[in-house]
């Protein structure tokens, strides 16, 4: 990293849970690099992280932080990056946005690259990272929608807490270790910063992820309805969701329903459609009692798909079980990853 | 308790989880009990459990047991009700089972009283309970198959350790307290006892709860398939079923989707219609953050419905959240509603 050749490359949120996960992964993929520059708010500027055997001092992000640099990801929250990215895409930098700023308008593309990569072409200086719930469940169903058409999704969500944030983790082993010590504990983050009301996480379900809507679906659920169709572009396809916080970590699982077009697909042609899937690892043994699960996922960059079976009813329905590690494939990963793909695509020269 | 008047009754598993939840409620209710006879394997015989301040003796379950007893309650497994549940039957008493053993006879009602209380007339001796995720969603579902008519359920299920019996509550509780420590633990419980291989619980999810069968379902997800249909007497109704098991410790939750017949139905009308519904506490109020959740539910006898919203493509589609505590109204509260069934409705006599 900072070798001769290479993009300027720069992360904002560098000291959080995703920009953290964004560096490593950078490092990991060796991400063709010629200057790192680690950017956050002004109240982390001054930290010192060490990439690569190389100590970085993080500086706070400014709209002249962004000459010269070539890709910028974001993942500093939603202010930040509606305040900053036009600002970094004005000085010629291409954002990976990881916040829900500006994925839903029309003239950012909304990349998860096994699915939709050369969207990545009409980038007018922002590209979105889609929600962490969206990216795994689009992967685990572009090969199905490709081949056998693709009506209609009906997903229920089993979301870690990783994915709201730092603080969250932190609430969640420190709320299991009070309930277990027979101790009280007064939740403060959960299900949704500054909210008016805190629940208990510890060996508890919460079915609310974000704020709610007047439709009484969340902006989480929303988000997986809108994005998916528009990484998929088909207005037409039919999706619903009910999005639920549990007392895990890290790894988001999903039971996904879906109904195709095609006639006569039995279980085992979606199994092997899938055992080849970009990005997909099939894990569907139930004999042997193989199926994904988020303890087995942590810190791998796949999509995990098993319990793959047929509607007893709909012989166009089936049912899935979808799991990944969302700061990774759900975050940092996909990020890294469109990063890579405008390499490829050419769409940024190296210098 | 004990009193001049009243029935003879017996509960067959009196130190289990739930045969303790069973004569706990028995006495909370009042039940007309003239003689109380506490039954258990020859394992557990000998204890001595105190019931409302007299202590009884536990005793081993054999046929001669039932002689002279009206109402036979069961929670002591498959077998043991295989086995002595007949003879229960043919020495006079009314068994309400527990256990899987004989929901699917055709010859034994499945009773959930608010659901179908009347089927107690048919019985031959035995009366099933059925499965309690099965439970709470027929509760929340019956009122509106009755106003709207009711084609299509799919139901994810987020479902609590004590279902799989104490040893579970134990292995979730020492799991969570060794990972929480950076301490190994070896699970050997859950997600099936008996089964090859024992997954981690804590801080994870288990697409698995009972068996695999060959079309890839698990028996769990079979049992509410099958006793739905049977419960509302509508063979032709379609549902689906995902069920998982969850780090929580009590209290059963439910992400249900479900199809109605009628036109013109809003989220409103159903909430109108859950809120008198018998057995049903509606808790229904995003702009609050009010929405039930297990932690809530634990120790109560009501099933508790929230998150009613309609589907954004199907309008005769809506979403719910359902949870209520699987001890009570999903084994122990449901199998003395019966009784009291049996009661009401004269089929059985007080002597």
């Amino acid at each position: 990293m900072d070798g001769q050749t290479g993009l300027n490359v720069a992360v904002v949120g560098a000291t959080g849970a995703v920009g953290q996960q964004m560096i490593e992964t950078l490092v990991k993929r060796d991400f063709p690099i010629k200057k790192l520059v680690l950017l956050s708010s002004a109240r982390s500027a001054g930290k010192v992280v060490t990439v690569n055997g190389k100590e970085h001092v993080v500086q706070e992000a400014k709209p002249e932080s962004f000459e010269g640099i070539d890709i910028a990801l974001f993942s500093a929250g939603g202010s930040v990056s509606k305040e900053l990215a036009p600002e970094a895409a004005k000085r010629g930098a291409i954002v990976i946005d990881n916040t829900s700023a500006f994925r839903m308008d029309q003239e950012v593309p909304l990349v998860v690259p096994e699915v939709n990569e050369e969207d990545v072409h009409t980038h007018k200086g922002i590209i979105a990272n889609p929600n962490c719930s969206t990216i795994q469940m689009v992967v685990a169903l572009e090969p199905v929608r490709k081949k056998f058409g693709l009506k209609k999704i009906i997903v229920s969500t089993y979301q870690a807490v990783s994915g709201a944030g730092a603080a969250a983790i932190e609430e969640l082993k420190e709320e299991t270790r009070a309930i277990l010590a027979g101790e009280a504990y007064e939740p403060k983050v959960l299900p949704v910063k500054g909210a008016d009301r805190h629940y208990q996480i510890a060996f508890n379900a919460i079915p609310q992820i974000d704020k709610f809507e007047d439709n009484g679906f969340t902006f989480e659920e929303l988000k997986m309805i809108n994005e998916t169709k528009k990484i998929m572009h088909d207005q037409s396809l039919q999706v619903a969701a009910t999005c639920v916080r549990l007392p895990v970590e890290t790894g988001h699982s999903e039971s996904v329903y879906f109904e195709i077009e095609s006639e006569g697909v039995t279980a085992n042609d979606i199994k092997e459609l899938l055992k080849d899937a970009p990005g997909v690892v099939l894990q569907d043994d139930p004999a042997n009692q193989v199926y994904p699960m988020p303890a087995d996922c942590v810190g791998k960059q796949d999509v995990f798909v098993g319990r793959i079976r047929r509607d007893l009813d709909n012989e166009k329905g089936f049912h899935m079980w979808v799991v990944s590690d969302n700061l990774l494939k759900g975050a940092a990963w996909n990020s890294v990853q469109i990063a890579e793909s405008l390499v490829r695509l050419g769409v940024v020269g190296q210098k």
